[in-house]
């Protein structure tokens, strides 16, 4: 095209392409493409906006190590993850919600009932459920890994005065399908602040808090793995969560018990609780592969 | 909000902003997240997927240097630098056209008529024009920037073995707005392709030529800055230019002349040529500040 004019570009583009392209990669970079220059047809982009956009990359390219990705987080913050979770949802199942960055790999296998508290504060919870078919029969054999914050607002792979496995574990289910243990409430915190997503959320007059929440990642043979996370109704950055990860689905009622409500057995804590308790119940619904 | 879904997603991102955004930066970040969301929505776009975008993102802020950006590169090919300066182009004045990242601070000044060959290869060309404003009349006292490649298909600045100022030279025009000087015939060269967008590149079935071109910057106090290009008529890349920057008014015929047409006066050269030479007019038209 020897002139390339506004108005032929996205057309000038398209035509540029080899007739052997991958047809699922043309279809992506067609969408982009349009969506690219409509954006800045839109706005009348100026050179200065341009630049302040490659800007925003650089920086995430310069603070961005294998241990902290702002890219992931520019995209979390612009509702691009969530929405891909959500689209790649099924529709009988549990919903998904944001993985994030802070998953450890070879989670420690714990006994169903364990108690991940260790030497950390806060107030006890019990977390139970079922895992379920979407026809409501228990699965057995499900593996359900679990990760949350320490009462410092910390995951441990943030944070060098933790054990890496502090508040990780993986749990087996049985033919009844039910799981349980005990762990202290997460906490609401802030994503990374120090870098380029920190200034667009500033200057956008957003706050950087995620609500609390129990991250789950549950698979069993036959079904699609989940990935999600728990919030309990009473937080209050849960209707604005900076990522957006909030289904409906999700929000769980954390109930005050008596010690003498708790279970007498199947728990490390059985027999041992003398004080008040939250209780959280969650069943989660696989949909099949 | 508590229940964040696909269709409301967008709507979620916008109700976060704060009441004191700035309305330009709100408009930006509106049209991008909506095309984003579009975007994503319309490709029905996977994890995979997803993550291999960003994954695009990542390995281009590892090769980024001070000298080397790829995010420059990126929006390059995808068009979109190019479509950010047609968009800033004035209506009555010659079309602007990629800068590029081999321009240098202070280029060295020189006499109208200058030789810019050096020790330099290739064949001669005189390039000459006249500075005008839309109605036609020569403007006084515009400079002229240029630069271009090496035999090589290097710039100076990509390229140890030349001098930095290696086809770099600053003009200042006089009352009758003419210029001229004596180079060499710029060659076609390839953008880099040892990063994320030359796999692109590849996978897409594109090539990574540039016609061969002479950059300007003309400014002139009380006109808009010009950054922009001349190509031959006669280049193979001419209509498939990897980064969109040709446009009708900037393709210019090299039209060979015998020797004894140089001019007697007024060039470094005058007197000395004995072979063929080309000869390429060029007038730019500034538009009002």
């Amino acid at each position: 095209m020897r002139d390339v004019t506004k108005d032929n570009i996205t057309d000038t583009f398209l035509g540029y392409f080899g007739e052997q392209t991958d047809p699922r990669l043309r279809e992506i970079m067609e969408s982009l493409a349009r969506h690219l220059h409509d954006f800045a047809r839109e706005t009348q982009l100026t050179h200065a906006e341009w630049n302040k956009g490659l800007d925003i990359l650089r920086q995430a390219g310069n603070i961005t190590t294998p241990e902290r990705d702002e890219f992931v987080l520019l995209s979390d913050v612009l509702g691009l993850s969530s929405l891909v979770d959500m689209i790649n949802s099924s529709d009988d199942g549990t919903n998904s919600s944001v993985l994030g960055p802070f998953h450890v790999s070879n989670p420690p296998v714990r006994d169903m009932g364990a108690d991940l508290r260790a030497d950390n504060e806060g107030e006890l919870i019990l977390v139970r459920g079922r895992i379920l078919d979407s026809d409501g029969n228990p699965i057995s054999g499900a593996t359900i890994d679990i990760w949350q914050t320490a009462a410092n607002g910390l995951y441990s792979s943030q944070d060098p005065e933790q054990d890496i496995y502090n508040f990780h574990a993986l749990f087996t289910t049985g033919a009844d399908g039910e799981y349980q243990f005990t762990t202290v409430r997460p906490v609401s915190y802030t994503v990374p602040t120090d870098g380029p997503v920190g200034e667009l959320l500033e200057s956008t007059g957003r706050h950087p808090w995620r609500p609390s929440h129990l991250h789950y990642i549950v698979k069993a043979d036959g079904y699609r793995d989940l990935v999600t996370e728990v919030f309990p109704d009473d937080d209050p950055y849960l209707d604005q969560d900076t990522v957006f990860g909030v289904r409906d689905d999700l929000v769980m009622t954390y109930v005050k018990q008596p010690a003498s409500n708790f279970p007498e057995s199947g728990c490390e804590l059985s027999g041992k609780v003398d004080k008040d308790y939250y209780l959280v119940d969650f069943d989660v619904v696989l949909s099949k592969a």
